[in-house]
Parts: structure tokens; C-alpha cells; sequence
């Protein structure tokens, strides 16, 4: 796990240094908004995203420098979507990454921005970082954007907002997740795929889908696991506020244990579905582990 | 001027049923989403940029059906950015379009999120509808992306709120609606154009790219006119919102019959932009004289 970590950490450092490059600074009227922008996306968080793609191109034997336009779009349409679920109409959180959330240290109106911002940054990023190949870039817009819109990440918001307080059964959880967190997990490994060579109904796209999906919801069980297991400084975040504000998590549904119990039989899912895939895809393997098994 | 009525309905039409089937509705939990997308999509406007897109095509001998999801996808782009703006911490509007904002209508919360969701199905649009010339349709990415975003739009936005309550001159004022509202205008006609089958360093896209320049900021001047001179009514959007809330406007700077003679010099220069295309662009001529003398 130790070899992952280190893994991971490298991986981190590329995406953010690339992050920095896509995210300029810009010094006239505007430069607020590049300003916090760059607040929002350099300011920290673990890149898993980013890092599932990266290595999913890499279990396919691409160079991961190939995936890292694709790595970046994907953080970007991440953080859009923290900055736009953290202001006041939404979540109304006040702590992310460690730090006051983007319409905290700045305004309202510009958090707005900055999350729109984002959003078309990522696609901008996917049009210039591909441009020297017009049909992986095209494939990657369509992935990124089925997964980030209205029946992927936006949806899925709507979906929770409409849950709360009200009584979900698993399998209404689990559409919420699927949509919600699961759908840009999934896009990840599956744009990396894409860069990796692989096309939509070819045997190493299917495994990398199975994988990625059962990847998406152990990432969102350990999550809630997390919220109310660790504490605010670790997560970087405010803990306990989704039992506070009435949701539906995978601990109150099937208690503490169970909900670790699920995280491992997705987890060994996630696995079997990588058995076909050779030793570059041990990477991805160990992610899995390290996803159920993280403290923050 | 009545021929070119016309086709703006035809032209309108042909927009609103093309987007109607690119926003469906959906009978589920995020329903609501779908249907707030679609209150803020289909309830009228003029359809400007749409019908740049379709008549710029069609002024390089292009078949308009072929610019449909460019059309589209701008379109969504603008009804996102209105979304957003009447937001309360943004402009913070009741009316649009003379029915109910989408935050009015729905909820705050809805409304940023309808407005996400719009901007991922114009990119959504633009990689599906020209997935048979990836090509083409990544070029259309690139574009409509430079237009929507930091450098353009969304930067133009912060620019504006900025400016707020500032003393600016010609330039400075020009500068926000050049990113504001010129940019998504431009794009308009250089979608159209590449769709056209024009390329960046043709004649006929920097022909199209000068006319483009000088109608969006036409547009603008005759907004500003249209602001303190048209009714509520008419406009289905608040009148004299402008002046009222202290934004600088070309009225403000150069006097109603200044910014008259502005909108007209514009106009001329728009028309002369167009000296080397053929009768072919007739009805982007006529479209640069509506715009300058439209009352709503």
C-alpha cells in the first residue's frame, strides 16, 4: 500500500502542476475570478479522479502523460460541482479542504462563477489537450459530459436534495449515488480507458466499467463511513453534517458494520472485474483496497 | 425587413422544436430538473443566437439543418447564463422572457443546478450531434468553450458586476460587453461558419469574424437603447433595470442619440464586413439592420 501511496503522491503532484497550467492567473477587471478560481482547485484534495484515469490509461499501457488533459477536465467538473453544492441555496457548507469554501472567501455571486467557469473550462480543456486527435477528443467530451449532466452528476444532486428527510430504501440510495458521486468516478476510469485505446464495446472497456462502477459506490459507502468515523480536521471538511441534516447514508441504512461489510464485497467486485487485466492494471487494484480502507 | 421576419419564425421554430427534443422531460425524482430545464428553454426568446448560427452556415452554402445542434447548443449556453444571472446573488430578477425567473418559478437551489445542467448538454449537443465529423465537432467544442468561459462570458459577467457603481469610459464599458454579451454572439456566427465549412484563417471566417464583432456589440447598444426606452412589457423583462441599479450603459455614456448614431455606425460596419460573400448572406444583412432597429 506503501507503493501506491507513493504512487498516488506523484500522480498528484503532475495533475496539480497541469491544473495550474490550464488555471492561469490573469491580472485586470477579471482577475478575481481567476483568482478564486484558482483558490477552489489548487487548494488541496486527494485528485482521485484524476488519479483513476491516469491509471486507467496506464493499465491499458498508454502513457499517462497522454490522459492528463483528460485527468485535469475531470477535476474540474469536480471541483464545479463542490463549489456550486457548497453555497448557501445548496449544502451551505462553510468548510472544504481545510479551508472556507469558495463563496466564503470570496462572494456568492463569484462562487457562482467560478463554478461555471470550471465547467466550460473542462470541456475547453478536453477541445485544446486532444485537438491533435479529433476523435478520442470528441469521445472524451461525450463521456465527460454524460456523466456530469442531467442523467450523471447534476441529476443525481437533484435526486439527494429531493431524498432529504425522506425514507430511501437501498436500492433508491444507491440511484442517488450511482448519479451523484458515482457517475464521474466512472467517467474517469472510463475516459482513461478511452485514452488508453479502448472504445466503447470492446472487453477491456466492459472490465474497466465493472470495475469503475463497483469503485464509485465502495467510494461513496466509505465516504458516509467517514462522516461519522473521522473527525473534521481529518476530513477536511465539516463531519457528521449529512446524519445532522437528515440524509440517507449507507451507516444509517445498514448500521457501522454493515456498511463496511458492503464496501468490502464492493470492493472484491471491483477486483474480480480487473482479473482479465494484466499486472498494469495492479495499480487500479490496490486503489480499490485503498479507497474502503482510507481515514480521510 | 418583413422576409426576414419570416425566416427568423421559421428559423425559430425549427430551434425550439430541435431543442425541445434535445431537453426531454423525464417521469422520475429529478424530474423536476427536467422540467425546470425545459420552463427556462422553451419559454420563448428570440432565438438570436440560433439564427446567427443557422444564417451563417447558410451564407457559405451550408444546409441549416446541419448547423441544428450548433444552434442548439449555443442556445443552451445563453439560457444557462440567464438562469444564473437572475439568480439573487447575481442580478437578482423576478421576470424573464415576462414569466417567473427559474429560481422564482422552482427554487434557488434548482436553478443553479438547471444551469449546470444546461451548459453540459450543450457540449453534450455539440459531441453527439457532430460525433459523424469529430472534426468539425471538436473545433465546435473549442469554440463554443473560448466563448462561454473565463476569457469570455462568464469573465464578462465579473467584469460587469465589477464595474458596478464605477465610473468607466467608452473602452472600459466596451471591454465587459465585449467578454459579456459579444462573445457567445461571435461564437454564434463562427459555429456557424465552421460549420459552413470555413476554417480559423479563412477569408470568409475573419469576414464572418468582423461582421460578428461589430453586431454583438450592436446588440448591446441597442439592449442599453431598448432598456430605458421600452416598456416591461415589451420587453418581458424588467425596463429600466439597468439604470436603476447604477450599471454603466452606452445611454448613460453617450446620450439616446449617441448611442443611436453608435448602433448605426456599427451596423454600417457590420454590412460592409459581408462586401465579399454573395447574396447567400442577405439574410445576415438584413439580421445586422433588425438588431440595430428591433423595439423588444
Amino acid at each position: 500500500m506503501s507503493e501506491l501511496r507513493s504512487r498516488l503522491t506523484q500522480l498528484r503532484e503532475r495533475v496539480e502542476q497541469a491544473l495550474g497550467e490550464w488555471l492561469p492567473e490573469r491580472d485586470d477587471d477579471a482577475g478575481r475570478l481567476f483568482e478564486a478560481t484558482r483558490y477552489s482547485a489548487l487548494g488541496g484534495g486527494k485528485r482521485v479522479r484524476p488519479a483513476l484515469c491516469l491509471l486507467a490509461s496506464e493499465a491499458l499501457g498508454a502513457d499517462p502523460a497522454r490522459a492528463l488533459p483528460a485527468a485535469c477536465a475531470l477535476e474540474m467538473i469536480h471541483v464545479y460541482s463542490l463549489v456550486h453544492d457548497d453555497l448557501p441555496a445548496m449544502d451551505d457548507d462553510d468548510l472544504r479542504r481545510g479551508r472556507p469554501t469558495c463563496h466564503k472567501a470570496y462572494s456568492e455571486w463569484l462562487a457562482i462563477l467560478v463554478g461555471d467557469g470550471l465547467q466550460t473550462r473542462a470541456f475547453e480543456t478536453l477541445a485544446e489537450g486532444y485537438r491533435d486527435d479529433p476523435a478520442l477528443g470528441l469521445d472524451l467530451v461525450r463521456l465527460l459530459a454524460a456523466a456530469a449532466g442531467n442523467l450523471g452528476m447534476v441529476g443525481g444532486q437533484v435526486r439527494d436534495m429531493a431524498a432529504m428527510g425522506r425514507d430511501l430504501d437501498e436500492a433508491a440510495l444507491e440511484a442517488v449515488h450511482r448519479e451523484k458521486t458515482g457517475a464521474l468516478l466512472r467517467a474517469a476510469v472510463l475516459l482513461g480507458a478511452r485514452v488508453g485505446g479502448a472504445q466503447e464495446g470492446d472487453a477491456a472497456f466492459a472490465a474497466l466499467d465493472r470495475y469503475a462502477r463497483a469503485l464509485g459506490l465502495a467510494f461513496q459507502v466509505a465516504d458516509d463511513i467517514l462522516d461519522c468515523t473521522a473527525s473534521t480536521a481529518a476530513l477536511g471538511k465539516t463531519a457528521g453534517k449529512d446524519a445532522e441534516q437528515g440524509k440517507l447514508t449507507y451507516v444509517a441504512l445498514l448500521g457501522l458494520d454493515g456498511a463496511r461489510a458492503k464496501a468490502k464485497a464492493l470492493e472484491a467486485d471491483a477486483l474480480d472485474a480487473l482479473s482479465e487485466l494484466g499486472p498494469a492494471a495492479e495499480p487500479l487494484r490496490q486503489l480499490a483496497s485503498y479507497v474502503v480502507d482510507r481515514e480521510a
